[in-house]
């Protein structure tokens, strides 16, 4: 029987550190419940320590999630452990995951320590999140760049104190695959105990090989492999789950592991974390890009359709791409409605959300044709944000351009619950509808990006739009779908305010001292 | 002193056969003109037997570029070669890429031959080919699912008859980076006068591992890497240019070469690139990607900044990124116009189009209070779509959009030189714009993509927008940019209709029997 390989999905808390990426409570409720259908084994949910708004939405998966390990990040120091061990205490089963860097640069310049005050802060986190749990997994921050003796010398100790899983982290994206594999085996092979304990590897893609780094440890004998959805996270972002999981299901050959992932889920959880992140997948991404698989692209060649094994080595409907996408017209029922809604993993929470959702369906099946899964997607997710609290809201709008004439928009808001006429020109429709909501808003937000995708295709689908603004250090998103895209745009534009106003400052881990 | 790694880009034509990425001639033309600016080694141009039009393509890049060989593929067969070989004629050094498939379920199914046949064939193209040129290159397609006693065959004689450089595909991205070392390894080992070639790899990304796998080839011996700008290809595309590149520079203690591409302009390649292909880089693609490097995110900790080889193993400005974006404003002159496009390095034909463009900066400078070197890049790209034939022209529009009513669209357009007016409804203003359109053009074009990005940010930035028309075995990309977004879409759609109209035929070369 093969090794279990277990899948940490750390797109809640490593991938939420991309700008921008930033996520309301509720937004991370709907991606750990999909992680949960995927079957990821560990879903990091945060780093409690962050913000009272990060600890909370810790906890209130915790309380949710049944089926995964709900994990908190937390820095080699007592306030951080605390307020981890606090957040997962609902769960099921919890991890609490410490980490200190443990290389030159990091101890010199950000930690200002001494190696036996590293050793000794790792020793004494690991000790203490055993009294909340007995999971514990320890990191050495950018391990890649670490003594090996240094390391050595720590997770024989970490692993003394409990530690159970040991995290070996390329922070910076530095590895290559021969010799991350070669830094693997040495570690196993001279660390005492560390037959005892379940090795893991977290890789960054700043050269483009945080896959085969990962695979190459798993190769080596790691049994744990630390990604994101759509592989988000900093910079060049984190290995993408998608790609480590069906590496591995496609190369059985070569890789002695198996995992519990339910790969039919892979592509509805990439939408939803595009979706509510506001980050596109490229359509040349691996698994999961529009043209992953080169039947999608609407071109076929005879010889490639009557064989389609001569060109592709995985079958499109394994990761979840269906071919039949139409799903609902004008003419069905609130059944049929309901019915799809829980075929796509959606949760209503209520009879009177169930109502008010299929309202606006009947709304959008007179503007368009046909509705598909992807439609409902974006209205259940715009039913989730109006859900929540929110300081602005669009009644109406009225839009004017010609060649010639300045643009204008003039729209009706509801400010606090108090409707508020409004009206700008500017150097396009969108601009002017973003001056007079800023008439009003007065929120000084600088605009970062400003991004449409068609959800579906046809000339009549609904553009979904993605407005990030930043505010001195906050950066969020806000997103917007409609059949007309200057409304799209006005109501991602709202979105991203009421966000702006509601959300809290959040610490960095990485970028703090201990 | 270290090996030369030869940097062939086949963004041209491995690149070109992306669903909807087909190019003009200029546009082919363009980007050529910047992968000799970035000093690749090899330009694969395109595949001449594949139509009229990409043999002309090849012949055009073939009489102006002088530092980079210019290389036509070609199927292992007379009528193939010959195409390729009059197409490289004019270049200054001429390259034909002659391949045929070595792998059992290739050979059987694809193209029908025996083994003995399969080598006869290659022979032949390799000795015919050198009647054209002495730089020919021989793919075995499907190597990484080919035996291993037949690729030493098949090598060997293609080598006798002349081949200077082999090169080794993984056609349907199955490899993994330490079994795809293993076999460069082999090869190397055991094909007679494999000492005497220049070995080559060619990676596809469908397990994510593309750049991985060609730089373990890398480190067994290979000197050649095929690869693409952004990673662009089939499915999930090739190995991207800029990782490897990169990689072999950050990394010069693991490999042993050095490239001679001029770093510097990665980011002007990716994105022309991105803008002429119509495919987006998304945010987290590595290098390129708009939050690669981390300092371009408008968020800054303290540590990080203060101390950037923390997290930072490479520079931004090393790959092109600048800090300093802002170029001209409204008072700009002339010369400060021409000195600009210089410096970006974009090619002005004659005084009358530098004049013509001059005066759109103008017009867009009285909607724009800053104009960006992304909005130049804009401009003069609409500029070079207006110079090729077009039957389709947006002479003037206005749109309207109110709660409750259908939007509406009036535009006029020119056909053929002569001015038409048309208006139509739909379920939002870009619908109504598309489908006033088609009420004049009845092309039955479906729609297969819509995008939009923001060239720069604040709210009066232009939009850039991408729309993909497919009728029948065709599809072709549109762009249009406007600071009115309405407007911009139609210009989109207009140019996909003119290229729709324009564009002839084409083969996909790998799914052809020969």
């Amino acid at each position: 029987m093969k090794d279990r390989l277990v899948i940490f999905d750390t797109t809640l808390r490593d991938g939420e550190q991309s700008p921008g990426a930033a996520m309301t409570r509720d937004e991370k409720l709907r991606i750990a419940r999909q992680l949960e259908r995927l079957k990821v084994d560990v879903i990091e949910a945060g780093f409690a320590a962050a913000s009272p708004g990060d600890a909370e939405a810790i906890r209130a998966i915790a309380e949710v999630i049944k089926d995964s390990t709900v994990c908190s990040l937390a820095r080699a120091n007592e306030r951080d452990v605390r307020a981890a061990g606090e957040a997962i205490r609902p769960a099921a089963r919890g991890r609490i995951h410490t980490f200190i860097a443990t290389s030159p640069i990091h101890m010199e310049k950000k930690l200002r320590m001494q190696p036996d005050q590293v050793v000794e802060a790792a020793v004494a986190a690991v000790k203490l999140a055993l009294q909340y749990t007995d999971d514990v997994e320890f990191s050495a921050e950018d391990a890649v760049r670490s003594e090996m003796d240094f390391l050595v010398r720590i997770f024989d100790a970490v692993i003394q104190a409990g530690a159970k899983t040991i995290n070996v982290p390329d922070t910076v994206g530095y590895a290559v695959p021969a010799l991350w594999g070669e830094r693997f085996r040495t570690l196993i092979e001279r660390v005492p105990g560390a037959d005892k304990v379940i090795w893991s590897t977290h890789c960054h893609n700043d050269l483009g090989m945080a896959v085969a780094n990962s695979l190459a440890a798993v190769q080596a004998g790691a049994r744990q492999v630390e990604c994101t959805i759509n592989g988000l996270g900093e910079r060049a972002g984190n290995a993408s789950l998608e790609e480590v999981v069906m590496a591995v299901r496609t190369r059985p050959d070569v890789f002695a592991v198996e995992t519990g992932i339910d790969a039919s889920q892979i592509v509805a959880s990439s939408k939803l974390v595009s979706t509510i992140t506001g980050y596109p997948v490229q359509p040349n991404k691996a698994i999961v890009g529009a043209n992953a698989f080169s039947h999608e692209s609407g071109i076929h060649q005879d010889g490639v359709l009557k064989h389609r094994e001569t060109y592709e080595i995985m079958r499109p409907e394994d990761v979840g791409w269906s071919t039949n996408r139409l799903t609902l017209g004008k003419l069905s029922g609130r059944n049929a409605f309901r019915k799809r809604l829980e075929e796509l993993g959606i949760v209503v929470e209520s009879e009177e959300q169930l109502n008010h959702a299929f309202g606006r369906f009947k709304e959008l099946a007179d503007k368009k044709s046909e509705i598909f899964d992807e439609d409902l997607q974006a209205l259940m997710s715009d039913e989730a944000q109006e859900a929540e609290s929110e300081r602005f809201k669009l009644v109406s709008a009225r839009f004017h351009s010609e060649t010639g004439e300045t643009p204008t928009a003039a729209l009706t808001l509801s400010v606090d619950g108090h409707e508020v006429k409004t009206e700008s020109d500017g150097s396009g429709p969108v601009d002017a509808a973003f001056r007079a909501i800023e008439s009003v808003a007065k929120s000084g937000a600088a605009l970062l990006l400003y991004s449409v995708n068609a959800i579906t295709t046809g000339t009549d689908a609904q553009g979904e739009v993605t407005v990030r603004l930043s505010h001195g250090a906050r950066v969020v998103n806000g997103q917007g779908a409609d059949t007309d895209i200057i409304v799209a745009s006005a109501k991602a534009y709202l979105n991203a305010l009421n966000k702006l106003q509601a959300g809290a400052e959040k610490l960095n881990p990485q970028a703090e001292t201990v």
